[in-house]
């Protein structure tokens, strides 16, 4: 069994820990994909809410990015990010703060699905006499938010922003569907879905002599699995910076490719009930059970191997098969066999030191305030790199 | 229908909106009911988490007080708060900081279970030469940790502490399972739960010549039911402060209690689905769906009403009955009708904006880091208290 690494030792727990040659393979293996692919990678920064990944994620440094709030474009704008796609739905109360950020010199895009936002988008671009680009979402599974390719609505809601003032700079889907299929033919079964609906769209648009040079697709099952992305510009993916188990368990990674885990203590036990306390309640690795995530709480297309609250490494970081958190309370967590498993508990003293691997990256990270980085060179000694937070 | 606040104008979306009005009633509800059983009142500060919050919770504003992790306990002290205890099982490592923060005035007292526990806390006095005061956690319900009153190790570990060089300062209960029934009567025989088994742990210890002079018991389901609290010195509640939708659910309080609330702002539609979609998904609202918490994750034990991840308000916090936020990504929440209602879908047109109770208090003021209060006097101006976390 591999010793513990000597750099965890002055840590307190529970901690967030990133492995940062694990992140650099998994940040290589999509660069590559997607320069194999000839698009152009945007990567999703919500997971990482951190400008020292941000450096290390995006071509150049300086993106382009995507990002889930306003508060991380503000923070990567001032980190030297300048091409920015903030990818929810755009309220009419938050342009000011798209146009503030635009005037310090940072493209930031929005993106819209309805006419509303298009006529609010294009009175605001007209009052600040600068249009604001806008990108139509598009939807391609059902998912969530957006227009699909043939509703007449998508050219009504391109016309409202071009004639209005603003940019159209083009459309994008997110096959979030795709995170409850297993395996890189669905996967890539997903990732055509997505390139179709997306290619659907900007025809349309071009059809009616609008413009659209921005077909902007991706999840990060689909983006591991496309095969051809003719007509698309550009792919988005996030959760591949670190992975999950969700992921893992779909196929996209092996657990042992997860770069984070969450570093625990054994706090107590309850021998005759097979039990083992850590330190490490839903506080330090969320409520996200996984499951939930993919079965969009319909509790129907639960994964095939339920990982509880996520899977139990010994400090070094090596997979302890048997053992999962079966269950959390604030600053509890409950570390028992596995169901079916006949393997005897191990001897975990008090006081002995865990790793769990999280089910969902994006929440665990958002638990904690930084990740404590193992460097990849063995000899560096840890680092500290801040997250934040907020909207 | 109540006019939307004027203070809540200027704030972005998402964002904790505090009651204080409610939070003042909710405080005097508990300490009125202390008082009157004759037990100081030992509030528990994880879900606060802010300093403003304390001052205001606290007798005297400087103690007693609970609290969940070090870092609490670390931000507390140097606020003022003169007496607090760490109510998660004590891992050897944390010592130092145990006593570092000793050393500076605060009485701070830790909890354990476990012979090998009271050996590093009675190490760790001798060390220092100065008594670090332990509570024993007594099991009354089997929840989590702690031993059964009558288990011979409860005087074994009451021994160790005080021959060794430590502070036996009593025992401590909580009966988690009370989260899982419904109504006064049901919390009221866990209360007496929680009060038999811990004056049965002192009296097991009084028996053997070891002194008990500290007997703590509690949770909110407890504390609001408690009919004699005889033997018990202290009483511990937290989420009352605030309450939420799942003590709301049990029958503590009513939904129209809670003070805490999560403004946003409508950002898309799905007509066709009956849906509207909000800019606060799972980082603003938590992963908590509120049965998970009573159920413990075996799906056995929800309540009756599954108010989805929270139930939903407009502008002025006006309950809408019919609404439920059903589904939660990380920056979008999908708000529907309840199952089974045959009201009609309002009009939420996008920019409208809504106010969102949530499951679990403890959960989503996690996800913020901050408070935006609306104080209690009318003309008041808004106030931002921050949160902090970490370990």
């Amino acid at each position: 069994m591999p010793t513990p690494d000597p750099r965890l030792a002055a840590l307190p727990t529970p901690c967030l820990v990133l492995d940062e040659a694990k992140m650099t393979k998994n940040v290589g293996r999509l660069a590559a994909r997607a320069a194999g692919l000839g698009v152009a990678l945007r990567p999703h920064l919500k997971t990482a809410k951190s400008v020292e990944v941000a450096h290390r994620v995006l071509t150049g440094g300086d993106g382009p990015a995507t990002v889930s709030t306003l508060a991380e474009a503000e923070v990567f704008a001032a980190a030297g990010v300048r091409d920015i796609l903030y990818a929810v739905g755009i309220a009419p109360q938050k342009l000011d703060r798209v146009l503030a950020l635009r005037r310090t010199g940072c493209d930031l895009s929005v993106i819209l699905d309805s006419a509303a936002q298009a006529e609010a988008v294009a009175a605001a671009s007209r009052r600040a006499g600068r249009p604001i680009p806008a990108l139509i979402e598009i939807d391609c599974d059902g998912h969530r938010g957006g227009l699909s390719p043939d509703d007449p609505a998508l050219v009504a809601v391109g016309r409202i922003l071009r004639d209005g003032g603003a940019e159209l700079r083009g459309v994008m889907t997110h096959a979030g569907e795709s995170y409850g299929v297993t395996g890189g033919e669905a996967h890539a079964a997903f990732a055509e879905t997505e390139r179709a609906a997306a290619v659907a769209a900007a025809a349309a648009l071009r059809a009616a002599d609008l413009p659209c040079p921005v077909v902007s697709v991706g999840s990060t099952p689909t983006a591991h699995a496309a095969r051809d992305l003719t007509g698309v510009t550009e792919l988005r993916a996030g959760v591949y910076v670190f992975f999950d188990l969700v992921m893992a368990g779909i196929g996209v990674c092996r657990p042992e490719d997860v770069a984070l885990s969450v570093l625990t203590t054994v706090i107590g036990h309850q021998a005759a009930r097979g039990r083992v306390l850590i330190d490490a309640g839903w506080m330090a690795l969320s409520r996200d059970r996984g499951t939930a995530a993919l079965s969009r709480d319909r509790g129907t297309a639960a994964q095939a191997v339920d990982q509880g609250y996520g899977m139990v490494c010994d400090e070094a970081g090596t997979i302890l098969p048997d053992l999962i958190v079966t269950q959390a309370n604030q600053e509890h967590g409950i570390v028992e066999r596995r169901p079916g498993t006949s393997a005897a508990m191990p001897d975990l003293h008090v006081g002995t030191r865990l790793r769990i691997l999280p089910n969902h990256a994006c929440a665990t990270a958002a638990q904690h305030e930084a990740y404590r980085v193992l460097p990849a060179a063995p000899g560096a000694p840890l680092a500290q790199w801040p997250r934040f937070g907020g909207w």
